[in-house]
């Protein structure tokens, strides 16, 4: 056996799980918040949307009403706190990040009501680390105030978006701007009408070495170059009004400096983001579980069949224990994953991401399923959260690289345990995207 | 070992799943027609419908393309073959229909374009059996023509559909005039413009024994006392629209002329059509696991990450032989069960219809999901037909009773073998709603 | 879809699964020949050998107590029916045959009562069609009569027997002697006292195209130059005195002529043996599949835990009836392999074969398995036959081609309908074996 | 969402899980001592049996050998270190042991190298703590110093030994001697020569209310009164000569004074060994999954089929990532649920316990039978250790409750946070053996 499994199985930090005293006051006001603000604000902000016509607006008071939570977790000092080691954060570790966003989990609405939400989130630490003073000034600032939204286009139609050299959309310099052509799909959050900002992913110098071809470059929105082709449906459901669109770019005309860090530095910029995006995914997975299990008993123990409640017939206590155990097993493993973030850095803790990602989304899918059938058709209809909750969780097992190319660098890391050898550089490009 | 073992494992006819030769003919009639005249309408039909605004109509050019097929299927004599034993269709057996059936599965429009769509076969044959005179003039002639669609409405919100006991929607004599009071749900196609007669199930005689206190009254739509609350989603997706509706009865008054068969045989009456409706989901099914199949090759053979094809990585070749695997083994139990019906009768049949039912969808939906996997974003998207199949079928996993009551069909058959214990009658009564 | 899966769904005779009335008297005769005849004898053998103490004889009566039962089988004509289209046994097809190999498998001493056990079956068949009449009257006869048993010698210890070039013992002549040297393991029989023939596989013509370098050759035992090394262990279990042995032939000299057919002829005979062989295992692993069910219900009815039969708790009647539903599909995938092979002939049958090679002993195991727990401590012991079934399906899983090679068969056969590629010949040659 | 929720996610010391700096040099003695002393002393060892005749004896040279090892243990100060809290052990918290004793599973031979073995670990923790100035005289001191071997009688044949009452064994005091009658089987280690004592649950108050009926008393071996009916095998191996004994009592007569604690306190003293001998077993797994794992990723680098190493062909990279991620995921909560003990108390942290016992035992099979399949036929023979690592697994899997028993506990402790409800007797009686 080879010896660098004695540094997994033991070694001394790793296993230090706890949150950090510090973060223990935020997180008890986070659930608070989300307790007594956010679950009756977003009963509301659903109730005032039943009636819309148009799906891709807020119907009327939905937007006040949002904006009245955030105003009210702004006073309170829950705002940002995503921000690792910053100014305007609270310097989070992930591991207390961690306990905060399994929390966060639990109502959809609670990262928008706290300013924590993506893909805001990656955008700000973005343009925050990487930002000139005069784009920070013009999009950070009213992100951070929580003014606009944003988003970020990455994903193209047609190339396997867990190959991280395919980018094909094509960026120009004329003169003092950049000229940009192509299409990018499942962008998230540019159906909303509050989306003023894109970060777009770009190919700007095609002969030079494959990662220093791409480029990141703000792209100001609604933009009269950038088509909406649509939305894509997450089975069948536009997810309206936020959605995760399709768009053309013909000849959208950007500022010279809306580039950001630099020509060919795209790649490099994305190293910052991924890691702790898939994390913090998994971390609010952990909350969806967590909810999903609750719906499960409270139905379990109040629906009869056959004259028993339904926790009393068949399999079901066994697939709420099973529920349970891997709740607790998953969140062990993600907080693991964000502690070797915090002692190990972002790179060196890929694997420990890598078997989170494969892991997480894939039981928390199954255990969402399970919530649905323990509720009969109404599992499966907007009655309760559980479908959506399934569509978003199923989606996130095709996100940021398939749970096949996660399985890929869990498998190939263990197996280089014997040889030594180099990880295979397309399966690190998983990671410099 | 109980020795009627014996007569499930060798029974003379019981294994003799051909098609007959004189259903064969049809059989490729349907197939070729499908292909050349289904694929086409189907894609022509969904192109009309993109720009769309009220998702409750067809689009111009919709119905009059729809149409056109239908027309063509009774030119070629493709029409209410789904009839069974019957001067009106074909005379199908149910093994015969059920080779059919499989294909029809692979285009959700297959169905519809030569008058086999559900709910209307069903009504249809409730209507040709116990219709009196009258109601078959005013109701079934136009649905055998298909000139209208109808709807079935026997789930209420709150009653565990699985239990037949849970009707409380009410009908109450007053002079010549049925009265309805009460609510449903999940009504499928009653969002249909197309929608003109409904047969809905209600408690009629209170203080009769509970398996005569039903009734079955046709309801005409729209009808004045008749809301349509809302759709109910699937994950998310209205199925406008055809929809699966919410709707509440407020005094809604018909003529005592639209009771079915007689006050208190509302169970009778659905033992005719709950056996073949079940089967005839799972013929279906096989054909959308079959065409999960086929996209998934086609998909994993052009699709290429780390500069190979998708079936030549990791184990995407075992789980496309586990899916052909599991598609034959589903379809020689689809096919035994309707022999089963054919031979034994649809009550001693019953065991053999849970097995498929609780086989089939689930199995099903593992294969569509992979398809999904395979797929990456576009799998969950409108781009590919998979999202749709798969809520689809999942669905089916908590309709016509959900998987874990069939399953305590068949293990309480199983351990009935050794006691000869009289079946649960509560289980019985799964059977005769 | 390529047509190709037309033929699949549908193909005329392929679906008829029944048993041929010529073959039903012998199948209830052979059911009653096992309730009444085997099972009892069983139980004597059983209780004769428990004070035994060489493990690898077999103990006083023991054998008496068996050739009995056989001389009764003789008697009553229920002897060496394995044999198709043969003078000497029934001619049964395959189907017909797998009807009674599912009943063989409910007892392990049913298939040598009436002389139709591996891997004497096999061997009486080869040495049937290409055997000399020499060589026929010297081993033939005595194994048709039940005087003797026999083994099979192919697999090596060091090289994948899934790849079929894979032999490295040798055989060299000299003078009128072929003299082989090298090792076999898992040579299943070997053990046995009664074990006087053995057909070895060997290479004779290393320069030979790759499928003409092997030959099989006739090694009487016991032989002075054929050493058993030990017995391979399965799961701790040596299965004495059968014993699957692990052989060291060093300077083994047999006369010339116990060659089979001709020198470079080896694999030709191997085609004639693993289809059927496969098949062979797989319908008695129905049997098996079947017994454990039984014991698993009857078990559950009358076993009580918390004041309840265990049936009546958790999970358990869903095990019985997903156990239930998954027997009846793999019986009838069975039979349609079996079917494949009288209608197809074994070459074109193999994806049949290779479908469920790879279906059946997986979730045998898993019914097994079930049962065991059941049982609770007891279901490991000797105190039912389950744990010997369990490590029985268990090494099938990796017997004549491991689950994986026969999933590349499937799934590759699944593609080549779009692409009309030729069989990798790598995988071929799992069937030329 | 219970509130009790709040208390497992976060609470303060739970999820430190570091190993204590005291236990460190420990625990890299350990490791060195087994890599350096017991690996090649278990290899001479199984040498040395090699051609043993009498399976229930020791060949010459082999406790000679053991012996040598336990001395060199002793000399070096690594003995009896599960003792917790003791002047004569390490007063190593559960956490610490927990991840010594996973070091401990990678070899079987391990912890007898160290006095650390099961059943010897439990009855010596019983006797310090329970046991009389004479009882700790004549049977502690020499288990401590590990002159003698022991064993525990608690299981009957014909009684769930999940329900702790069931304890149908007599003891009558006559005069001063106590006289037991009865059966006991599963009792392990009772067929090695060395073991010479043997605490044996009894019934001796069979009118006193339910958990007071029963006595723990001391029964020397051998015993003219006590026949080994024989050893019960566990998938067709006795596991000679440790063995788990089936035992007949027939009048054994022990002196009054070998009663441990006092009549009607067998229940008292059995709760302190089961919570602790449950996750000492968890705990030896997570070191059984790492080597079944290392086997695997050794055999699949080295071992080639169709001219690749097994771990490129199908999905084999991905089984050996699930195995890593899963043995993580299983580390953490064996590490979660010591730490539980050490912080709430055996009884108060009984739920984790069973969360453990459910998940373990379970997900180690799998991983082993994975491994397993990688290695062909060699992986179920006595080649590799694997089938050996299975069976024992699975016997895990029904030894002190069975899997579906802490399911319920698992699955009812979720819903009593809703709730609020008592714990079931009956299930609490489980903890109470």
């Amino acid at each position: 056996m080879p010896d660098t499994q004695h540094t997994m199985d033991a070694s001394a930090d790793m296993n230090d799980l706890r949150m950090s005293e510090a973060a223990r006051p935020l997180y008890d006001h986070v659930r608070k918040f989300i307790k007594e603000t956010v679950n009756p604000m977003s009963e509301e902000f659903h109730r005032l949307g039943e009636g819309k016509t148009d799906i891709w607006s807020y119907a009327p008071g939905q937007l006040e009403c949002l904006e009245k939570a955030k105003d009210e977790a702004k006073k309170q000092g829950l705002w940002n706190f995503f921000l690792p080691d910053a100014e305007t954060g609270e310097g989070l570790s992930n591991l207390d990040y961690a306990y905060i966003a399994a929390e966060l989990g639990k109502n959809p609405m609670a990262s928008e009501s706290m300013n924590c939400s993506a893909p805001d989130t990656g955008n700000m630490e973005v343009l925050e680390r990487v930002g000139t003073p005069a784009q920070k000034e013009m999009w950070l600032k009213p992100l951070l105030e929580g003014k606009i939204r944003s988003a970020f286009a990455m994903t193209e139609p047609g190339l396997p978006s867990s190959d991280a050299k395919n980018v094909s959309m094509t960026a120009v310099l004329e003169g003092d701007e950049w000229v940009l052509n192509g299409e990018k799909f499942y962008i998230s959050g540019a159906g909303d009408p509050r989306c003023k900002i894109m970060i777009t992913m770009v190919k700007t110098s095609p002969n030079a070495e494959p990662n220093k071809q791409q480029s990141q470059i703000l792209v100001p929105l609604p933009h009269p170059g950038v088509t909406i082709v649509g939305p894509m449906h997450v089975f069948g459901d536009p997810d309206a009004p936020h959605g995760h669109m399709h768009l053309r770019f013909e000849n959208v005309r950007v500022p010279k400096d809306n580039m950001l860090l630099g020509e060919g530095r795209g790649f490099e910029i994305s190293q910052l983001r991924l890691g702790p995006g898939r994390i913090h995914h998994c971390m609010r997975s952990i909350g969806q579980a967590e909810r999903a299990l609750d719906l499960m008993c409270v139905r379990g123990m109040t629906r009869t069949a056959f004259g028993k409640p339904l926790v009393k017939l068949g399999g079901n206590t066994e697939i709420i224990s099973r529920a349970r155990i891997e709740i607790e097993a998953m969140r062990m493993m993600v907080l693991k994953a964000a502690k070797a973030m915090d002692v190990l850095g972002n790179r060196e803790a890929r694997v420990w991401i890598s078997m989170v990602k494969a892991m997480v989304p894939e039981r928390v899918c199954q255990i969402i399923d399970q919530a649905i059938q323990m509720h009969g058709a109404a599992g499966v209809s907007q009655w309760t959260p559980l479908a959506q909750m399934y569509t978003s969780q199923r989606t996130l097992r095709l996100a940021d690289g398939p749970d096949e190319v996660h399985h890929m660098v869990v498998g190939r890391a263990e197996l280089a345990k014997y040889t030594g050898e180099e990880e295979d550089p397309a399966l690190a490009a998983v990671w410099r995207k």
